[in-house]
């Protein structure tokens, strides 16, 4: 944390910390770029489950469970499929290899600053009683079950969503949801002592900055994937696959199925009497 | 040009073409992120000129005329002096070095297809009268003096904006305005012989698609820049900026005088009595 | 070009120059991997054209005329309807942009030195009447018509297949047919007022080495291509495609076609009368 | 592991499990390029062990345990005196640092896909008895000492040579020997939880696909290095080294005498009496 | 280590281990490059410490201990504040991972080999009495609490500035200081068993080559910072701070203020009853 | 040219212009790093030629002269054989393709902007009647014959050494000699229009900045090279050698002879007599 922040620890003793003033999701979604409630639902019309208060899909928590036993294979497998080729995004940095990722998109979109169109965000903003547009705006919207996704566009230096508070933050609203940000964080000793699952570009001593914020649960852009709030997001040690609410059944369907075939054949193999042919029919 | 494009000629003849259907250009802005007219005027509020039908600030035709006489090294000087510090882009192939690239920016915004979505968008754009979603539809609403800036997110296969036919209409509407595309364009020895500046990241043989057209005329990101309709594009063979409105005549102004200086400043150095310290202060 | 040679000038003299003993193509087709007459027959039988003496499917002279109005958007086309989706390679610098490359394949594989294994290839050689195994070797066996096509695995320093002097021989010997090497060339002044079409992925000052030549017409491998000896070879600006024989006419009448639709698009456009998506169907 | 094999589980039931055609390695050995039996004896007409059935040198097994102490750089020492300066690839993730790779190289090639050679190779090799050429028609030869290594090119999307069932038949079949692949693999969290070395350039979600299976135990290059069938593959944190037979020896022996060296002088330097350069002379 | 080494084992007989010529540091500190013992202190002359025995500032041991718990994050915001904008470097390997590096810079600079000039350099340092110009004369000056920090340019091959023998010495001789190596290191399974936090760019098994030492305890440049002789240096995770002597104190200072607050913060989430933006303001 | 440079045009009224003060070569040499006249001469004692009055070698005029006509693959031979295998630097963008550049390396060096160093370096500068140290202290002292070779360490934002201005000074001081830096420059369209020979990593519209002059007529690195004061500059299209004065008669005599080989080699390879092997003994 840099010093900016210890200043605030001085202010800290005149802050009201009871009154927090909750942001109203529907009216806050996006800045620059509008996209209502009413969108929201449009463009996610196939969603069979109920919906979050702020309109996202909500993928049932026990599937969000019966997530983390999935693989980037199997997803692939049923998102081709269905006609899906473009929901996996790799080429990060995993802070914690091994652990799952699963949960529901929460967007946050950033685009490089221009003071005369941030001038009049931020104006817009504040006539909606948002005081202030930042990553925190954000943050503080998230909710148990949520994967903070972040657009910043590959941003290195001054792209640091989160350095550890913040970090911890996160982990706590969202119950150890997770992160995904095309950008980078600071502070990775820190981070690496929070059981967070995390996919981040690169790592920065800079804080966040020269960067406006555009867009809250809107379509965003990470790598080759189009995310929408309240895609399933899952990450393993290779990538992370942004799962559109209707596929979710089918996805986890098969992969049970999956996961009997794959016990029995790696014990046909054990046996050594088979030839990997015989057991297993190649994809090809 | 493919194939299919061929086999349109054989269906050609019963086209009626005189009944060219005009798209309402405030309709049509965006598609799936909305960015109306009355935002397109709140976020360029400061635009010190007056306006094209479509709502883009329109710097005049004699400013960009003015424009051709620029250097990338004189637009930073006075935008950095602004606080604009995010306003160029480089690293793109240069399809004709030597011929300055000026025009007003008209921008497309591609994001990877993703059918559900996709399909809501189609339908959508169907009930305004929007026929269809596709490259074609962007540039058959360009004017003169336009220069198509399209994010195409880096693509390279199937992220061609243009190949041959279309980059000659696009220099007939804009009256050889211009084309910027993170992204890449097909037919490159066609297009060497079209006399329309252009800045690309890449070529390659194959047609657009797996992509869905997601905004005509939204702020959009090329680069580190966000850049906005109606911006005033300048390229030379470095790379591209894009000048808000509000500072078009402060730039040109400022390099009419630096004009002057230069060629003073040369004619001293060739006469060979002087140091460059005593004629040139550095920057530094 | 290098001492080394100019050692050779003084030995010159005592040289026999008419004597030249002149491989017999069907020994010396490869020489670590073995493909033989026999197998580039097979694996080429749907060449339907005749072959030459080596065995090469020997596309006509006037298909070769023909192809040098093909652009790699046509090419592409067609393949793709085929089945033919790895045929292109680009990434290369190309000597001189604007000239196409037409010809027939003569294809070479190098391998990284291997000194047990060059031994056995030299020793069989000789007995086989090889006196050397050097890219010389493969360059004297060149006919008009061809393009020398060599696979060097992308390196740069000794991986230069020819500096000038050698260029220019195959300038002779092909009657300006081409070079595209996966490695580097030497001399890059001295081969830019050559006459002939080159592609190739850097320049070195250093010769040929650490290297040892491995087959002579026989598959092999640039970039993402699986290269047959006898395919048709046509660069432009962008890239090279390896066309098979039997794909040959089809592309090239179909790119008839397309040039008279594409001259019909622009005279359209010209006119200003009508919108782009009136006379053009997007490929998507 | 995908839907397509999940198919498969059901049609097992009705597969004949104990009559494994065993493929008769001699016609097996290449596909599109031939390297015969007697090809593999005299290119490796120096191996000073005995040879398996396949015809590869059999470096023996109390020599592969001896290679477990290996470092790449006391391989470097001794290969570059006997004057093989291409032995070492590098650039590789590596899926359990820490422990060694060690086994004898059983090699694979593949191609792009080429529908036209691709049928040729398939009627070939079903003429000979080989129903199908894919990765599996490779694996199934694998004896315990082997470590696969696979050309794909560098292929990442459908270059991914294994999953976690075959990758686990790998390890039962080879006895924990190894993979080295210039490609891909699938499932990382699967492949994490078996105990085999292994050696890739990427990890993707995608089966493999596009290419074309072209030899197997014939020779082929690994980034700069030339790998023969039979070759010596030792793997640590760094790379992998491909030591031809001859050369094992040599390479063990050093090997102890320099271990026995080092044990010395860090002792020497944990006592503290003596500058580095009183003990160590530097290799420069 | 390499087979030289091994020679050398067995010349150690006639060494006289106890005869160590102790190299006067104000005569060795530069080579081609001069950078005298008053230029070091002219140079430093902010330095609020003492001087180490070859000039260096002698940023205090309980100062290093101190130091063991910064963040780069928190060191940037300090040094920004005083306006030392380029004290970071990253993009290095980091061999243990969540051990900080803590120590004083010796800096060594090589500079790629040429004849005509090291000639020169080696006979002026002879006729200085130091015998010869390697890795290890620097090595041999190291002493408790020394980061070795090494400009070779980013070399790769021959770029290996030690092995694991002389990396045990620098372990022995820092007393676990550490090792900045623009450059790489050899024997990586060797390194990873030593307790020596080090940073490098790559690994290679060759051993150090082809380059000249032109400087030891000279300015250097280490990616884009500049690195004093006596900077205290800080690794973690990410990256490498060089922090000039006279920023040292400040720096500690704000990370303990920064410590309480942090706890604090995380404690306050950890209650769940405060929004992130109502206890941390972001430091945009 | 930027503001700065244009509000010093309102300035340039009181210049005395006539009065310029000559910087004494000797002191002035170096900065931050020492290199005196005498280490000079100690570090290029085998020059065979005279020296400059700043004590640089002075290869002479007719010897530049015949430099034109050389192309790296002939120096290449001669050093290559001299032992010198580091004097090759390539990677640059080429201003002129086809036009060669030869002059006398005139050294500058730039690392980092540190404050506390540079406020040192530029108090001992003013002590020694140098008023500022910037890149026009160095280029105020170029004579005709020379090339600026500037280590600006690969820096592209504010890594600029010159702009048009500056450049066209450049050119006249030098008479056409030429420039190579490994960094940036501005204003390529200006740049562009004048004769000069330059190499450069890329464009920027930024001013050089956050660095500090750390040496001129030093040995710098530029990237494999180390480079004299005084080399023999020569670059074709593929890049810059940078040859000892004591190798330039050989390498000048070496190529005519290669001229007159190469003339007569293609005069054989046009008669179509001969096959190449025949004529041109292959370097390897």
């Amino acid at each position: 944390m840099t010093r900016t922040a210890v200043i605030s620890l001085k202010q800290m003793a005149i802050l009201t910390l009871g009154a927090a003033l909750l942001l109203a999701p529907a009216t806050a979604r996006a800045q620059l770029l509008t996209f209502s409630n009413q969108d929201l639902i449009d463009y996610t019309a196939q969603n069979p489950f109920d919906r979050l208060p702020d309109g996202r899909p909500n993928v049932p928590d026990d599937m969000l469970e019966r997530a983390r036993g999935l693989s980037s294979e199997e997803v692939w497998a049923v998102l081709e499929e269905k006609g899906f080729h473009n929901q996996y995004a790799d080429g990060f940095q995993v802070l914690h290899p091994g652990k799952t990722l699963v949960g529901r998109a929460f967007t946050v979109q950033f685009m490089p600053e221009r003071s005369d169109v941030d001038g009049v965000a931020k104006a817009k903003a504040k006539a909606r009683g948002v005081p202030r547009l930042t990553n925190q705006t954000a943050i503080d919207m998230l909710r148990p079950g949520d994967v903070l996704v972040v657009d910043l566009f590959g941003k290195k230096v001054n792209g640091t969503v989160v350095g550890d508070n913040l970090f911890y933050y996160v982990m706590q609203a969202t119950h150890a949801g997770g992160l995904v940000v095309d950008g980078s964080v600071r502070d990775l000793d820190g981070l690496s002592e929070i059981d967070l699952p995390a996919y981040f570009r690169s790592v920065d001593p800079t804080p966040i900055g020269n960067v406006m914020l555009t867009g809250i649960n809107i379509p965003i852009r990470i790598g080759g994937v189009t995310v929408m709030p309240g895609d399933l997001v899952v990450g393993d040690r290779e990538g992370v696959y942004f799962i559109p609410p209707q596929a979710v059944k089918d996805v986890l369907d098969q992969a049970d199925e999956t996961h009997i075939h794959d016990e029995w054949t790696k014990k046909k193999f054990a046996e050594g009497k088979y030839k990997s042919s015989e057991i297993y029919s190649s994809p090809k």
